[in-house]
């Protein structure tokens, strides 16, 4: 079975949306061992988009639309599929009443507009929405269904959530091939790309000569740089154990900048840490404004080892609150302070702290990207600095990662005392 | 004259590069007041690259071909559109000498693979490189040259530079339009994209039957909904003319839900008039976790008007820091004493406050998306309750910008007063 994707929408031809879902879709299909070989950017113009469509049904045997499906007048992906399939649109109440009840529970009335969401060509199948309204269409096209096209919502987590639960499965279904590929990420933080794939050259060169698993390297900004193996196996058992194997030969050349694999992020891999360990958590942040704090209580379970935070901005509140002794408060000694007064004054076993000049402008002498991180645990204090790139935004954010991951580092040194 | 947009390339297909490029160019087209109504992604496949070149050529007067100018073996963007022209590909010997100088001047011996890059299908204008060291191309097709071909390279900024140098300007010329197209956003908070619509629809009617300016609306998730307005008229003073009078006609219908245009987010312009009014500003978060701090401290200029805030994740951190009083921490009562209990502490003229449950699961009884927000301006101190949809980050990320919206309808009413 091979699969193309058509996005809908004027604004992705006019460049003031990015099509980020396509690429999603194109490497989920790869990932699944679909083969596809075109993608389509089409505005919101029912004889164009029949026409894209056409087009592909002639070429592929099956495919994706994205986006078209909201309540407005110009969603019209609907009525583009229904005119390819020669059949009528009819409205089904039980997805009226699915949308109705949505509005419902956030306290709002569901608009006329809204009912158009519930319009589906005959013949199709019907993909419960689950988050946005819009319900997401498998639609058989050809004497005996032998092509298919599914329409999913252009809203990105809407339709990366239909994709997994339903129009993989289908196409994976249709496609007859039972071997199984499986894709693990490793995360890691603190080498660059060229550093990370010198120390592992020696594995790659190997596996190139295998075939299988292969591993990609993803440079992820903040998120670090993920390294991707991807198995292909008999069966999802074979498939596991080899990405098994492979995780184990990586981590034994990486050690320490492995901080997780997939989704595990770096607050979850930090706050397992404290769980393991029995410690609870303060932080004092300056220039990341809450980012850290933010980032923790993003990891489901923080509130069993994170106590609180200090958002000391303005320098007086880091010598009222802090107790940071008057004077430059981008330095060590400030950032030091900073960690022992949140311990202190929040009751928790570790304190961290972030001061430093996030830009656009230098501050106290020191130059856009002067960040010093601050560390307690019980009578131990201490302070790094260092010199973070990029702008405002990027220079917070690594602020923020690297804070986290000083601590994941002392958390793990503890472990081996 | 209109114009789509190929680009070739594997990678793109399995989403391992995001197709950047073309929404580059579709922006600069829109700009220029050339209509592009198709984009196409296609791989590094002869066969395809000149099939997908032909149902373009058959529908657009010209082709953007963007990638494959490349030395390697799978760089056959040039072959594609020699085939499709009816010509060979000739060796220009001048290219050669350009590039070995390129090479040379790097200190690099030119490989034999870069000759490749000198081949120009016959009857083809070059356009000479200045950054890398593809040539880019302008290929006349059909009997008379009635439809065009350009190639310009896959790297960003030497395609960009190409794009701007020659390939815009060989379009104006063949369009004869020199008319003007610019678009504004309008940035709302505060009503389902449906209502919206309907709010405005004598305006979009009206605008329908009139065909300029054309509004669109973009569903941007905790972004809000953005209103865009493109208009074309003969030069730019008459284009912003036209943006400024829909934009006041809009707002007019709008109200305060309108927050900013463009690029203004809602913390710039909370911070905006804090500013204008004098005011600074503290917050309490608990399910937000630093998020509202993040936020705020993210707009230019933020030390001017904010001190600063308290994570008080740990209730006891709510009763001990912030003097809330011992009892349900999700509550009308706890946000009001979380707002006023920062304002007190971080010396602040107002205090904003967020409490309730993010999720995964219920929390005193109150089911996952109950959200609490509190503000003390003076002697004012009042809470609201709210439900908010989806998952624990959507529940965090729409408390934030509610809270902040809160504030901001409060403040542009104490204009009023």
């Amino acid at each position: 079975v091979n699969c193309e994707v058509i996005a809908v929408g004027t604004e992705l031809l006019l460049g003031q949306i990015v099509d980020t879902n396509s690429s999603w879709i194109g490497e989920r299909l790869a990932t699944a061992g679909i083969d596809s070989h075109y993608q389509t950017k089409v505005g919101d113009n029912l004889d164009r988009i029949v026409s894209v469509l056409r087009i592909a049904l002639e070429r592929s045997d099956a495919v994706i639309m994205c986006g078209g499906l909201g309540p407005t007048q110009d969603d019209i992906t609907r009525e583009a599929i229904a005119q390819v399939m020669g059949v009528p649109l009819v409205r089904h109440d039980d997805i009226v009443e699915v949308i109705r009840e949505m509005f419902g529970r956030r306290g709002r009335e569901m608009a006329d507009s809204n009912l158009r969401q519930a319009d589906v060509p005959e013949g199709a199948t019907v993909i419960p929405q689950r988050i946005g309204t819009a319900p997401g269409l498998i639609c058989p096209v050809g004497p005996n269904g032998e092509r298919v096209v599914y329409a999913v919502p252009g809203v990105p987590y809407e339709m990366e959530e239909m994709m997994d639960r339903a129009v993989v499965p289908d196409l994976q279904e249709r496609s007859g091939d039972r071997s199984v590929i499986l894709s693990r990420t490793i995360r890691t933080w603190g080498l660059a790309e060229s550093t990370l794939a010198e120390t592992v050259q020696p594995r790659l060169d190997e596996l190139d000569r295998r075939g299988n698993p292969t591993i990609a390297f993803l440079a992820s900004g903040m998120e670090g740089i993920k390294v991707r193996i991807t198995v292909k196996a008999a069966d999802e058992a074979n498939a596991q154990q080899l990405l098994d194997e492979e995780e184990d030969e990586l981590r034994a050349m990486l050690g320490d900048i492995v901080f997780g694999t997939d989704s595990v992020s770096m607050e979850q891999a930090v706050g397992r840490l404290l769980a393991d360990q029995g410690l609870t958590l303060a932080v004092a942040e300056s220039l990341t404004g809450g980012m850290v704090g933010s980032r923790l209580t993003n990891a489901v379970g923080s509130s069993e080892w994170f106590r609180g935070a200090i958002v000391a901005y303005d320098s007086q509140v880091k010598f009222d609150l802090l107790d940071v002794p008057e004077g430059p408060v981008v330095s060590e000694d400030a950032a030091r302070a900073m960690a022992a007064g949140v311990r202190k004054v929040l009751g928790a076993d570790v304190g961290l702290s972030t001061t430093g000049v996030a830009g656009p402008t230098e501050q106290d002498g020191m130059p856009v990207g002067t960040v010093f991180l601050g560390m307690a645990i019980g009578d131990h204090v201490e302070a790094l600095e260092t010199r973070l790139p990029g702008d405002r935004d990027r220079v917070r954010q690594f602020a923020t990662i690297s804070v986290l991951n000083l601590l994941r580092l002392r958390l793990l040194e503890a472990t081996r005392n």
